[in-house]
């Protein structure tokens, strides 16, 4: 059995566009949260306290993908509902369902990583390139997430 | 040959998150934006345009699949290579590269449809339920955008 | 003795900024849906509605005055405290405090109006140049307010 | 007489709302790059630089009053014309024109500081208060903007 977080959200005008739907990138950031809530409910440190205990800045996606069945408005009530369903090395999957009551409106699939940044040699002047380095999982924390 | 179109963006503070990088839905809005880009330079309509004359809103995506390489932070100026990479009847794949100079960041390829709005019915006081449905490529659009 | 609605905010890592701190626009974002929750609570239709019912497709904000007195950061609990403070014929002031615990961190206050749109002619092929027209505030919209 | 530098934008679809006209926190997003561009054109570093030169994150708003005089919608060409209008120990008070031709939308005036970042004592796993104090305009930093 795999652990599942629901993540719920309110759907507002602003998130709507001209075609008076959810302007797309808004899901991804309502994933995103999930995907952060998830592992708040689980016990993870917040992301500024793993910086100090582990290095680890947070969880980048490094894959993506999503099928949108069918769109959402602005007065919509969403539960997104979220689960880990494959664990790598340093990588793991997350899934997510956004549903209006039982209808599934979207289905996302990410792999992300936990990364720690390299900040990388750069002249005066320049912007630093911030380089991003995928770190394994912490074991106690997988055993959290179980 | 497939023709190309190139849509440019200045990564701002107000785009990077904690982790001081683009958060990444707003990769998707800039896709978003290189995708309608695309299109005005093909010289189709505008969507409130289309809207009147072939009843089409706008080009929904339906499936989405993302592969971020690597991050881009605030000062970074970005390029997005655009092309369609594939046609069906109502749907298109289109495919876009986001590189800071020679260097490709974000992959991503997107299926998406022409759509036109069909209202279902709803009870009063309830929020219409937009749903869209998909439509045959018009013809002569396709071949603008050859 | 003014009514007051509650609108509540969960501050999510992509609404905050490299600072670490809320990218300031985000909270206009919320303080724009406590707006509409307000109207909601009162027993207003949504604005799809009243575009059918009285033309009036929304309530845009003429004039705008905040104050920043503290930041938020992710994991804040926010709560935004609205009400209308003034009626005119064709507008309303609108004052949201928005709360952390007890803390007040931003206070705004927004002149409104109830607006219809009206589309100026245009020439082929430009965009349209949407024209908005504020029209007098329903009697009986004041009234479900009070 | 005070230095201006312009910032231009390209309204896009999905900076709209469903009234099809700018969602209004989208304009207090570009005026803000707008005033990050003032200080890249004047020399001023970045802030991730300024963080280690002089302890300055950035320039958070404490008052903000905008005007909105006209929407915008997608397909306009924006220009966002800014300078800094006065000076005070911490603070400086920036104004903006959002103009699309000639046409002034929104007028909006800024006071910010310099600020840095203190970090006020938590209890482990409480999320860290972040707190900011606005410090001294650096002198040479007012020169390269006259």
């Amino acid at each position: 059995m795999t652990r599942e977080q629901v993540y719920e959200v309110d759907v507002e005008f602003g998130d709507c566009d001209p075609a008076r739907i959810v302007f797309f990138p808004n899901f991804l950031r309502w994933i995103d949260a999930a995907s952060r809530h998830f592992f708040h409910a689980c016990g993870l440190p917040p992301w500024h306290e793993s910086e100090r205990s582990h290095g680890i800045i947070g969880t980048p996606v490094v894959d993506l993908k999503v099928r949108f069945r069918a769109p959402a408005s602005y007065g919509d009530h969403l539960r997104i509902r979220t689960c880990i369903s494959a664990w790598g090395r340093t990588s793991f999957t997350m899934k997510h369902l956004v549903q209006r009551g039982d209808t599934v409106l979207v289905e996302a699939e990410e792999v992300r990583v936990f990364a720690r940044r390299e900040e990388a040699a750069v002249s005066a002047g320049e912007p630093p390139q911030t380089k991003l380095k995928a770190v394994p999982v912490p074991p106690e924390w997988r055993v959290l997430c179980a």
